[in-house]
Order: C-alpha cells, then structure tokens, then sequence
C-alpha cells in the first residue's frame, strides 16, 4: 500500500452552530484541520497510509488534535511538541446569499516557531511515497518555509513524488519576504502542481492574454519553468451561493488539458476544505488508478461530497467517491 | 369513526445529528419506528382511530417505544412483551449527492421470536374496519409470518378490509423460507395492495415486456391472478438528490389507472417512512373520500409532508394535507 | 448620526429547534422579538442610534427581553417596566412545502396594559430624527393605541420623520374598534408608509379595479387622502416553498413606481422579521443615501439576508448589505 | 385494578437548562405539568389505572399536553379542548444556596375558563375508586372551584374515596372569594386530605398553641370538625440547601400519628413535584398495601425518587419505591 | 447613583460542556470574561452603574464581547478597538477530585497592545466615584501598566475611590519587568486593596513570622507603607473539593480585623470569578450600606452565589445576596 | 516502554444524557467501552504502550469504535471485522438515591462469534510485557473462552506477565458452560489477579468462614491452588449514593495484605468503568514503580478519577494521578 506524508499547520477550528452569527454563538463546534492535514485524513478514509507532520503546543489542545488525526487513521508519530499556542480560526457559517466567514487567529502558533532542526526528514520521509506541502506553510514563517524546502529536497533525493498546492493567500505572506521569493525554489521540487492562472500570475508573474486556451498557455508556460513540474491540476468553482456550488477539474498534461464533468451540490453542508479533498482524491487517483483523467474524476467527486460533511476533512470512502464519480447523483437511501 | 389495526416490528432509530456521519456522532437521536408502526402513527394525527399489534422485550426500551406510540394516540393495549431484545436500526441522513445510510440490527428481536400463540386476533380485529401488513414482517421469521396468516385469515372471517405493502426486501429473508414461498398466500387475503413491478416480479414472477402499459398489465396479472386484490397502488419516486424528491401515486382499480400530479420537496429534512405515509393516506382516503383518486391524491401529498417531518411517521394533520392537496405549496406562514 | 426611535410589544419567542412540529419538541428556542422592536436592532447593527419604548413585566424575563435589546446596541432607558406578563408566541419552523406555524399568546401582556401616562414622548423622542410605529400596536388595546397617538403628535410638533407600517391584521383588533376607526389619524401624522392594496383596501376603504397600474393608483389615493404622506413603500413575495422565496421592493413617491430587482433566498433559515428589515434597510436608506431607488434596493437586500439568520431581527452590517444589493449572491467564504 | 382520577390545570413547564439564569438562558427545556396532573402520572408508572380532567386550548400545545400524559399512560378521554391559551410556569433550576425560581404565567388560561357544564362527571368517574384534587383548583377560578365541588359531589354519591391536598397559596386566590369561604364545602367531602398547620390556620381558622403535640391536635380538630375525614397526611422537609433536602411523612388516623424514618436525597436533579409524588405514593399504599404506615412509607420513598428525575411527575415504578422504601440508599448500577 | 469604572483584559473563555475532558469536547461553551469586567457585571446586577475599560480586535469577536457587557447592563462607551487578536482562556471544568483547568492563550491580545495614547482618562472617570483594577493588567505589558497607572493617577486628581485587586500571577509577567517594580507605585493611589499575605511577601517584600496575627500585622505594614490605602480585604477558602468549599472574608481597617462567617456552597457549579464576585460586593457594600463589616458579609454571599452560576461574573440581584447573607441558605423554591 | 495487550469486547455505549429515564430520552449519548478495552484506554492515557484485541462488525459502527480506540492511542492493528452486530449496552445515569440502570444487548455480537483460527497470538504478543484478560470474556461463549485461553498460553510461552480479572456475572454464561468449568484453567496461568471473595466461593469453591482475616485466607487458597499468581488485589466500595462513593484497594501478595486510605469521590459524574480504571493503575504502578503498595494507591487514585470523567475509561494523566494519590484532594484549579 502506497503511502503519502503531509506537512502543514493545524488549527483548531471553533465554528458557531446552525448557521448562527458570532455574537449570537453561546457555543462553538470543536474539531481540528488545515490544508495538508486534510489531505491525510481524507486519504487515510480511502484506505491510503498517511502520515502527517506538524508542531503542536505541548497542552491538552495539542493533544486533542493529535488524538483526531490518529483516531482518523493518520500517523502522527512525526509531530512535534512546544512552542506557545495552538493556532485557530473562528468561522461562521454563512447559507444561501450570506457568505460564510473566518477569522483567523494563528499568530505566534507553535507551528509558526518551527525549525528545520526539529524535524528528521530523512526518517520521516523514509518508506513514503508521496509528499504533499501547500503554499501556505512557507507563508506562515521562515522556520515553516526553510522545513518545506527541506522535505522538497529530502523527498527529492528519495525519489519520492512531490505535490504542491499553491494556494496563494497575499496576507499570509508577513515575515519580510514575497511569496516570489520563496515559491519557485519549493516549486522546482514539484512533481504535480495546483495552481490557477491567478496563483501564476501572483507568484510567477506569468502573463498570458485573455484567450480560450488561457489557462493551457499558463500552464504549458509553467511546466517550461518547471522541468520537474509534469502536471498541473485546478478547479473551477461556480457559487450560485454559500450554499449551492459547481465544480469542475482540469489537469494539464503537457500537452493535454483534460476536463471532467460539471458537478453539483445543494445544499452545502461545509464548504471548507472543498480544495484539499480534491487533491486528496487526485492523489488517490494517481497512485491506484495511474490514469489523469480518472485522478480529476476521482478528485472533483470526492471534493463535491466533502461538501456535505461537517469537517474540514473528507470523510467519504472510495466506494463513496466511485459511486458519484459514476454519475450517481440520486442520494438514493443505502440499506 | 373508522379504526385500523396494524401489525409489524417496532425499532429504536438511532440516527446521526445535523447530517452527521456514523464516525463523527457523539449522541444519537433516538425515536421509535417500523413500517406499519407508520401507518397506524399517521392515521392517528388523521384523526382515524388506530392500533398497532407488536411484540418488545419487557424492559425500558419496550415501555419506552409504547409509551411513544401510545402518546402519538395509538391503541396500545395488544403488545405483548417478552423475548431478548428491541431491534434497531441505525441512520446516518444524507444530504444532496450524498445517500443516506441505513445499518440495521433486528437478528433476534423480540418481534422475530414471535409465535400465532401469542396474539388473539379475534379480540384485537374486533370493531376493527381495516387491517394492515407489509412484506417486511413475513421475511422476518416464520413465527412472524405465520402470525400475519393468522391475521389476515381473522380479518377476512370477519370482513375486514386487508391491504399489504409488499415491500420486497431480499435480504431479509433469512430463515429458510423465499418471498414466493410465503406471500401469495398473504396476498391473497388482501383486498388493496401497494406494489411495483419490480415485487410483481421477484415475488410473484410476473414478467411483463417493456411498453407504456408495462406497470398495467402487471397489476392486472395480479389482480387476475388475486380477484380477492381490487386495487393495487404505487409511487414513482424521482430522485434528483438525497434532499430533493419528486413523487406520483398511481392506483389502478381493476380497469383504469389513476395518476396523481408530481409533487417536489426540497430540502427533504427525513426521507424514512415516506412510503409508510403515503400508504396511511390511500386508507385515510378510502375510509373518509371514499375515492380513489382522492386517496392516491391524498396519500402522495402526505407523502411528501412526511419528508419534511424528523421521524418515522408523518405527524400532519387533515387541514395540511389538503392544503397541499390542493396546489398550496407556498409554504407561508399559518398565524 | 441619526437617531431613530420605535415603539410596540417585544415578546419572547419560542421556537421549535431544528424544523421540528410543536408535538416533538421537548426544548424551545428562546429569544425575543416584535415588528418595531426588529427595527430598532437592525438599524443598530447599521450603525444608526436607535432606542426602542415598550413595557415589561417588572420579572426576569422582562429583564432578559430588555438584556437582549440593550446587547444588540438599542438604547432601553425609556422602556418602563410593570403589569401583569410578557407577551409570547410559539414558532414551529416550517421547511419545503410544510409552512411554518404561529401560536400567539400575548392577551393579557404587560404592553397591552399601557396607557399614555406611563411615557413621557417629549423626552423619549428628544434628539430623535425618526419615529416608527406598525399597525400591531393601536391593534393591542386602547392604551397602545393612545401611546401610539401621543407619540406621533409629538413628533410631528417636534418635526421628527415618522414612518407607519399598517400591517393590518384583522383578527388582532379584539378590543371594541375597528382599525378603520382608529388608523386613519394616525396615517395621518406619517411621512412615510409601509402598506398594500389589500391594507389600504381593509383599512381605509380605498377600491380601484384590477389593472397593471393599480398599486398606483391605490398609493395615489392615500396620499390625496393623507398630505402628509410622501412615500410608500411595500414587496412583493414570491413563496415557492418555506425555504424558497423571491422578493421585490416598490417606493411610490407620489409621481413616479420604482422598482428593484428580483432578489432570491434558497433555503430560508428563518422567515420572521422579513418585513421588519425591509423597513430597516429603507429607514437606513432614507437617513444615509437620501436616495429613494437605493433606500428600496438596501431594504431588500438587507430583508433577503434576514432570512439567512435565525431570530426576528437582521443582524447584517452594511458591509453585508452594499455587498448583496450591488448584485453579489455568491456566498463565496470571506477570509 | 384500581382506578384513580384527578382534576387540575396542567402548565407548560419552560425550563432553563443546566441550571443556568433566566437571562443566559436561549433555550428552554419544554415538559407539561400540574399537581394533580403529576399525581395520575406517577400513579400510571405504578401501575395503577389513572386518569385525568382537564381543559386545554384547541392548538397544537394542548395537543401536546395531551400527548405527554398519553404517552405515560394517563387516560385522556375526559380532557375537553377551548378557551385562548395555555397555561404557563418559566422554571429556573437553583443549585447549593440559589433557590429555584418560578414565575407563573397562567392569568387567562383555558382552564381558568372552565365551568361545570363542559365536565359530565357522572360518565368521568363511572368505575373510579379514588379521586384527587388540591387547593391549586378552587383558588384559580370560580369556574374551577364550581368544577371541583360538583365533582367531590358526585365522587361521594358513588362511593368514590376522596382525597384533597389542600396546598395553600394565598396569592393565586384573585377571583373575589377567599380560600375559608370556597375550602370548607369541598373539604367536607374528603375521605384523605393532606394538609399542614399552617393550611389548617389559614383556612379553616383552627389555631392552636405550640407543642410537641400542635400537629396532632390540629389534625384532631379538622377531623373533628369534619367526619368524613378519616386520616390527614402530611410531609416535613429540611431545606439543607437548593440540592440537598431531607424528607419525612406523617399519618393521622384519629387516634395515631405515624411517622416514617428520616429520607435523604443528596444532590436534586429537580425539586418540582415532591410533593405529588408523595401523595401518588399514599394513594398507591391506600389502594394496593391498605395499610397506613406503609402508605407513608411508599409515599416519602416515591417523594424522594421524584427529586431525582427531572420533570414534574415521578417516574419510578414499584420496584425501585420499594427498594429505597426498604432501607437500600446505595444506588448501586443495576445491571 | 453611584459609578463604578474597571479597567482589564476581557477574554472570549471557552469552556467545556458537561465536566467533560479537552480531549472529548467538541464544543465549547463560549462567554465572556475578565477580573475587572466580572467585577463592573456583578455591579450593573446589583444595581450600580458600571463602565469597562478594554481593548478588543475590530472583528465581530470584539463585538460579540462588547454585546455581551452591554447586555448585562455595563456601560461599553469607553471601550477601544483594534490590534490583533482576542485574548482567550479554554476551561475544563472539574468537579469532585478532579480540579478544572485553564490553559491562557492571551498573548499578543489587542489589550496587551494597548498605550496611554489610546484611552481618555479624564473624559472616561468623569461623574464616576470609584475606579477598580487588578495586579492582572501591570502584568500583562508594559502599555496595560502604564494605562493603569494613569488611570490610577487621574482617578486621584479626582477624587475618586480607587481599588486595586493585588491578584499576584508569577507567570503572567513577562514583558521584562517585575511585579515588584511596577506594583508598589499602582497600589500607593489606592484607597482599597485586595490582598493576602502571600502577595504582600511577592510583591512588596512584606515578611512577617507565622503567628495567629500574622495577618493582621502584614496588612499594618501594608498601610503603613502606603498611606492613601484604608481598607485591605481578602477571603479564605476551604477547598475541600473542586465542587465543595467553604469560604471567609476578612477587612483590615487599620485598627480592627473584621471577619465573616464562614459560608459554604456545594456543588459549585462555576468556581471561576468568585473573587470577583466578592469584590463587587465589597464595593457594593462600601457604597451602598457604608459599613465595613456589612460589606465583606455582602462580598462573600455574593461570591458564595457566584460558585452557583456559570460563567465568569455574579448574576446575583441584591435581594438574593441579602437573603444569604442573613443566613438563609435552605435554597427553597420562591414562587 | 513496556507494552500491554488487552483482549475483549468493545460495545457501543448508549446513555441517557443529564441523567434522564430512558422513557423521557430523545437521544443517546454514544461511546464505545468494554473491561479490557477500557484498560488499554486507560494505559495509552499513562503512557504505556497498549494493544486491544477485539472483533467488530465490518461497518461503520465498527470503524467508529476503532477510530475512538485508535484516538486515544490504542494500537487497533490486531482488531479483527466480520461477523454480524456490534454489542450495545443501553445506560441510565442515575443519582442519589437512585441506581444507574445498565441493559444489555450483546448476543449474537460480532465478539460472540469470534474463534481461535482468527487471531494470531504470537505475533500480536510479540514484544509485549503484559496481557490483560476479565472473566467477561470467557463468560460470552465458548469462542471468546478459547481465544483467551490460547492467548494466555501464548502469553505464558513468552514470559509475558499475565493478569486476570474474574469478574464474575453468572447471568452472562449462557453458552452451556459454568464459569467453574472453564476459569480454573485460565486463572491458572495468571500472575496477578483481581478478586472478590464472592468470586472466590462461586468459581472456585473457596469457602472460610466469617473472620477479620477471612479475605486473606481466601486469598491464600488461591494462590496455594494456583501456584503461578502471585497477588491478588481487589477494591472495597461505600456506596453512600448513586452520587457519593468511597473506595480503598487492596493487595495480597502471598505474605502481607496491604491496604489503601479510603478516598471519596463525591459527586460521581460517571462510575461506569471504575474497576478498570484501578486495574489500569495497577497495571501500571506494577510496571513503572515496581512496588506493590504504590501500586494500589496509584490505582485507587486513578479509579476515583475516572469517576468524575463521563465514559468508560479514565483518561487521567499520571501527574493527576499522582496528585491525588499524595492526597491532593482540595480540587484547586489549575492554571
């Protein structure tokens, strides 16, 4: 059984119930999640191995969040304990034509103080393989940015496959240096991208004028860049409202821009963390189907039914995913 | 006023809050429900007097599943009580493209290991005007049919009308005997059936080629092949997600076959027991209307108020379901 | 900053949580809310002043009404406290093609118990630049009615804008008048009304013929009828189910219909005080923009968000509404 | 088996959870009750056939009431619907040195409406063995004192015991008669009371000096006074704190005080109701042991094991009295 | 009327529901705190007009904060927003053995940000006749030091009552400086102090040998050492278990120990806030009753009714202090 | 780190929240315990390394425990699936006077079926220190008596110390054996057990008449009969209430009989479990303290911890443990 390391923050999520606003929440739900754990758990749901790596604060929070990730499947044998605090967000969640809204509160987080010497990549990468890192993590500090570069090159070395999400959040980036000055090294390790056309533009200053094959020509410009980079993989989301979504998937090859069907759902039951199952679910793909087409299919049905699950993660099986990935749509009763 | 007697298992529903999945739940919604169980519960909101014949174990569970059924204004006073233990059933509700889950755990109920010894159906039929079954009581175990046989005799010694659900479930039947081996003999003591050509066919081997007419000539080859059986009712379901449905009853009377509108519901909020209300309908119509399109009418508006309702049976009264009935699917404020 | 003040019974609403029917619910929802009173909180999360005049029991739900109030920002120093109860009604919260269902219990409150020489108006409306009232207050009793006089007398001395919502309800007027006795002096004083073809038709015998202008017409009348009157505005309702609404704004300001856009909201988590922030969003509208097309077009925008959020005032900010009311129903996540 | 009827107002009982402040609270747990409502309940849960009388408001919360006290197996056949609304209490639950508080709210109920002409008491009691009511009936209307005499009347004309519990509460007597004028009459007809000095000074004018004996002679002279009474009841409690009390029951037969051993409950789950469950426990003692010592016995353990469940009405049955009865406070898991 | 102004850090506590473990929440109960705004909560309760002081974030938390103190009645005006995050507290509540646990996550608060520049002192103290602080807030920056210390200044040039809550928290200060340098210069302009003999040997070096009048003595020296302050209150607790402890008061008034009973709660409910609670009382009584030995009675009842309610400041109405503290501790009903 | 292995079945725990009947409850709380499993638990919470054997039914409920197991750090690898139904018990929380209530619902569990060929003892035993087996096991068919009875074999193979909980519950052997028939053999190859003289006389026989020392002498003839069991410990429980227990431990190790202080724990939030949890502390004063009388206050210590904490298992860490073990017992909070 093929299995996958991620690396990346994880905040404890506080969110109020039933659509409620902040100041009417006398409660908040608890669970934990961040980009790149949410790959691990889904994958762990999809009977893949994984481990995730992280730093948490040496308290009872820490522990509570390693004790979800395990309880989910994932290896947590390779987090590291110190540091001040657990970093969080707060989320609202929005229905219909009222948007859902976070409030980040992740400064100063144990994960933020991280040092490349607090964790061996040599042993944690060792039996892996695959790796998966997001563009928010060398965005979050220096100590967080230098551990990603680290794994890329450790990994590299290993000839583990790498997968990057670029996912470029501008006000993350506050420790004194540009997203343009870290990314394309981490980038260069990369086997498959995600990326849109915005992130290219943003951290790559890749411009390409207004055309149908926009989006090809970015990528194609990309993989040039990129000698390691052999695909790059997006979505594109339709938000009829918070609580009806589209989704599609493309992965371009480096020569062919494949696309999977419109998907729907109504009514969205959590919206985030819609990204990281599809790449979950990608990644699924890839590793047991080896077939592109199939991995977006596999991607955008798993990203659609994590819509309807409270969590950040996705919690659906691979039966699950097949199932709508077939055009099922009837959520017909299971007995 | 019109009394109806019912006779089937009676499980504790154990379900998921807030859409959640069986691995995420820490608590559990708990009601009481069982196909026939159902009916008698939707009659009784109706206005028509009702009595549900079961059997539980001699404990909290047992009193507490009466106490629910006897609250909604159920006759509850031929229960009998004894055996080893309440058969559950546990829910995990679904949302949009994701199904709702259904574990059942019935083996060795309190119900299953009941024998014809146990019910007196001359003095629990007595007054009574209607009986109803389903197919899902004889699958259970031989005891079980036989008391159904016994049932159905009595009533129809004493001219009671008979309907039966057959509700084929294949893997139910576990204890030695096949559907076709037991229910043409329930069948024939009925006077109203609710059946598709999917049961026609497992159960009673009724194959009919495809054509427009295909579901009249198999409900004519049962009647033909019942002449107790006068009129066969059934609903179409249209499944566009787990949360939005459309449903037609359609009731064929020996000669023509009546259709009713299609109704839609969106959001569903409990899809369970939708069958249960509509069937509850059709005999609240063939005891008040007297009608048969009314009933089919009736019985599918019913139906989908049902859907929108958390439990098993549908809680609505007369004035709602002719309300929608007729055409009134605004859903404004009653002050 | 303007200041706006409003005047009517507040009672305690109790809600059935999660759709379920009145006989389900072991626990109720409880806040507290009326039509002039949602008013008052929504222009205060709009970041206008607002004070809000009623009366309570002198107990702790009196205290836990004025509690809430005072918490959302309205000014409460003028409510006066004593009688016999708090006005209540229960809500059974519909869902699809089930309405929702009010019981009202306010016979018999505190406020109906009012009587003009518990409130000084001189003081109360001292540095108000707005005064709103509904027609559910002279429907109470005589002494709310009176209150009800004094204060727009005294508002028109002082040169205060007073806005009337008619919000006829027939089976409301229980005390020996008919609203058509009462209503017309008190229309009289307003600047601005609330009001249908069907209130002007019940309330003040106004008759005009079907045709495409007849709103018009209608709204012409009043106004030759009552100089005072300079606007009014009213929506228009599309119900297609409980959770599935359209909603369209109409100002008349004596020459010229304007008209908004269509808005939608799919699903509705709570319907009550639709109306209410409508009225807010207008009243803000009118203070802020000084532009009638926009006042209309924020006080749709601000009414649809209501039926985002669960209890009977809006609590959306301006932000929130500029955005929705400039087209963008996407709900996309703000981070 | 015996047959117990009680007459009374039954109340929607709006509690606030975990004990926390009217002013925190944003919801309420929702349970109907009343004195003697509360006694046919536990009554039923021992096994003795109750039923009760009462006057609900035609809506879906009288309908409710009556679903509660079905489901717990009280016959409601003889419960009439009218009138404008249901009573109320709001219930703050006090823990250590914070008292419990109630605020009434049942001005104007449909009860308090009631008159003798709705009840056909010659049918309601036809077959009972005992009847039951308390000094909370006559004080609330003219109508419900009117009810009460008529059917204390009939009771005797059949033969019925009757037990009245005279519960005092001077400020619910608002109606234009005081409690000395209306008790005695009813009194009168009463095979059982329970009473306290305090009661008898207060209502029957019996004063008499203290001693250790105060209690006896003051039940001498009721008895005196009125021959049909043939033995009084009643309950001392030590208020330790909000959630720790200790309780014992006497019994005066004419000739004898008896007394049972001192009951301990440490801490309360809920206190409302003690007292009802105390007199079920006689009426059950009477009824099935006929044998004073043991009724008072029966009646403080059942008092007792109500201070243990929340709701207004004991829950227990037979088996659990008798055990505590017997000396056995371990609360040792029964498995 | 007199006015009370408080100056601190208020928390957003998270709290676990139901005694459970961090490890098994997946909600929190969510309000919120802070010693000095406990202490203008508890005022507003008992009647004082009260003003806090503070520094939220500008996001809806910050709001959601300010509703809450609104709410109860604190005047909120002089609060200031912006910086970077809203300080937190998670709280396991314990019981029996099991002592609850907080876990502070407050660093990098907007409070810990704030300066002098941002707060008014002469426009905020204007009308008010007591100003209260605690050791917290010197504790938490050197920008919440020196804002105290003008505060403290211009309270002085006033005339207003000043008292400050010694509240020594080894490991709160961390900015560079100690308590010892910062405290004596906050404490010389108050009039009031709360203390013990432990803070007086950390902070201000005060030793004094073990006797029966050590407290006494230690208290002398205080006074000696600092002219302005008069009165030096402080409480005893007898832990005798995370949900039972007894608790004293004692006032030094520079001649005369005065000391209250001893008072008892159990089960404690919420034992955060409980010297707050005392405090207000203290201040209560000193405005109020203008007694010494009447305040502490007054200040230990109102803490002792603190333990009884959750969250973090005393909901206790001065007719339920006073009825406690006359020794009324049975906890009966009142109706 | 020493290792433990812990075999047994896991059930789903279902409880009535707020210590409600099971009649008035509409939801369940839901975990996942067993006597072995609850000792792994336990140990994972101390730090030591441990494995649980069991048998789920391969569903949902199945992955559901396992995750709960896994979360908690329990190695689940060994864990077997198949069969047809996860073991349920249903719980009433008690209080006070009155008895929690436990009813089963384990027959026919996937456990039940479970037989020697599924398990391979020598692998899971590799490496492990300590195997953990209760008499419960045993007791539920003649499966589950073989399994155990191989993998004590292997255990004493391997040198792995072996403990046993007799446990005894005569109504669980059901599968035609008696307890006496087959526990000799097991408890034959145990080194400690766990023991009451009650389970002393019904398996084994043992009878001594009434004496201070008889449970010594008990003791020793097990241990002379049994050669390999070196001590035997055991707990003595007051029940003063169903919210109120003491508890001290004792151990016997063929020589002395050493005895704990009484510890108390009062209120009892959950006592579910508490044998385990004294095990566990056995367990683990024997691995890491190595000294026997540190054994029994560690696990008397940890025992009444796990009283206050709401499921089966103690998650207590060492340090509280510890704490209360040096008598710490006054609850302070922790900060």
């Amino acid at each position: 059984m093929s299995k996958v390391v991620t690396f990346g923050e994880v905040m404890l999520r506080l969110s109020t119930p039933n659509h409620s606003r902040f100041v009417q929440s006398t409660q908040f739900n608890a669970t934990y999640g961040g980009g790149e754990a949410n790959v691990a758990v889904s994958l762990a749901q999809l009977g893949i191995r994984s481990a995730h790596v992280t730093r948490f604060p040496d308290n009872e929070l820490g522990k509570a969040a390693t004790h979800q990730l395990r309880g989910y499947g994932v290896d947590t044998d390779a987090i590291v304990f110190g540091g001040h605090r657990m970093g969080l967000y707060f989320l609202e969640t929005g229905s219909s034509v009222r948007p859902s809204k976070i409030i980040y509160d992740r400064a100063g987080s144990s994960f933020s103080d991280i040092t490349p010497d607090m964790l061996n990549w040599d042993e944690i990468l060792e039996g892996a393989d695959w790796f998966h890192w997001t563009g928010i993590t060398p965005a979050i500090s220096r100590g967080a940015a230098d551990c990603c570069k680290k794994a890329i090159e450790v990994a590299n070395k290993k000839g583990i496959t790498v997968s990057g999400d670029i996912n470029y959040r501008k006000n993350l980036w506050q420790y004194g240096k540009k997203a343009s000055e870290i990314m394309p090294d981490l980038i260069a390790g990369c086997d498959m991208l995600v990326a849109s056309t915005h992130d290219a533009e943003d951290i790559l200053g890749i411009k390409v004028q207004n055309s149908p094959n926009k989006e090809m020509e970015v990528f194609q410009q990309i993989i040039t860049r990129f000698p390691k980079v052999k695909k790059i993989v997006t979505t594109k989301r339709g938000s009829i409202s918070a609580s009806h979504n589209t989704l599609t998937g493309h992965l371009y090859n480096g020569s062919e821009m494949m696309k999977t069907e419109v998907f729907e759902v109504n009514p969205i039951v959590d919206r985030i963390g819609g990204g990281d199952a599809f790449i979950a679910g990608v990644i699924y793909g890839q590793l047991v189907y080896k077939n592109d087409q199939k991995s977006i299919d596999f991607g955008v049905a798993a990203s659609i039914l994590k819509h309807t699950i409270e969590c950040d993660a996705n919690l659906a099986t691979v039966d699950e995913v097949e199932n709508l990935m077939s055009g099922n749509t009837s959520g017909k009763i299971i007995r």
